[in-house]
């Protein structure tokens, strides 16, 4: 029985899909070749059983043995220190590691999901809009110099960087053809790829079933 | 010669003293009784030397020995990792510190910090307000159920937790007794106590030299 659980919805609708953060965790394990096995909790019903598990009511969160744990970005900094294909083990490697996943976290998506999340409910905020492009600028400056973030290899710092910035459906990004490059060369590894392919399969199949037992959608 | 070097402005503004990130960093270093030295970089003149060690032009950073690290949340981790005091060294205690810490960074401040930065612009949205709220309530439902977020004692989590609450100046704290106590009692905390009053000190000593050479503030 694999120990590595990736815990996600049993559903959710086709904007989504492509994009759950469970992603991020799939595509770790495919990189570092760990055995895994994904398993859901209920989309529409989120009980008290899924708050204990994540208190924010969200996905994904990753069982390993005796060890519990949510957010993304932890599970994939928890995954790293398993594997080396993930992160060096060496103390320096292991802290920019740590800087550049946090990085992604907090100086660009902290900007860019609230970004987009006016956007999309319609209330566009040229504040948020210059403040995003100031933080963008930044990091296409870091990948006019370099390939990766850290240590001159893929870490899973560019694996949630490249995730962010593919998330967030930044606007300009015609401009900035550092990081343009960066996302489309970190997303075309056959491990995004197939944790892409697998999420999108792992929705689709729900909307099979459901069909199957007359359920609306 | 102290090996731990927490670096920040030489000089800020009156509104943020107090709040400038370096505190989460002098606070858990008081917490666990590090030796550690502050020491400045511009305000004033963010160049390429700073980019080169904080690249989104920001600050703390921290310098220990020959590592250097960015992110007051990578760093808070970084010495977690040195000390008892700042994180348990089980696995489930280290995953759940890790847990906490991003939450911290990218559950709650990812909303609190652009609520605030609308806010002070004058570009109130309501969009915003709702899911600051909706974050701060799970909050609430956890703080009633615990004094502490990891295995009921003090960790770098709470550290961060309640500095992210406390910078938020989130309203209604008054609806959420529970908040309001965990952030007035990890703030009542000597070394909060210390940290704050050192980083207050350390910015009006800039005042103090700049008017005795005839600097305009």
């Amino acid at each position: 029985m694999s120990e590595l659980i990736v815990w996600t919805y049993d559903w959710v609708p086709e904007g989504p899909r492509g994009f759950v953060r469970d992603i991020r965790l799939r595509w770790a394990c495919e990189e570092a070749g760990f055995d895994y096995c994904v398993r859901t909790v209920p989309f529409g019903e989120r009980g008290a059983d899924h708050l204990a598990r994540q208190p924010f009511g969200q996905v994904p969160f990753l069982s390993d043995g005796v060890i519990e744990i949510f957010k993304s970005g932890a599970g994939l900094l928890h995954l790293a220190r398993k594997s080396e294909k993930l992160m060096p083990s060496d103390p320096v490697g292991e802290a920019h590691t740590l800087q550049w996943t946090i990085a992604a976290l907090n100086s660009i998506e902290m900007v860019s999901v609230p970004w987009w999340y006016l956007e999309v409910t319609g209330a566009k905020d040229n504040h948020l809009t210059n403040w995003l492009e100031s933080r963008l600028d930044h990091i296409e400056r870091i990948l006019k110099q370099r390939d990766w973030l850290v240590a001159d290899r893929f870490t899973v710092a560019d694996l949630l960087m490249a995730d962010v910035l593919r998330v967030a459906k930044v606007r300009s990004f015609g401009d900035r053809p550092a990081t343009e490059a960066y996302v489309a060369r970190i997303t075309a590894r056959p491990s995004f790829r197939k944790a892409h392919a697998d999420q999108v399969a792992h929705f689709a199949a729900a909307d099979d079933r459901n069909a199957a037992i007359g359920l609306d959608e």
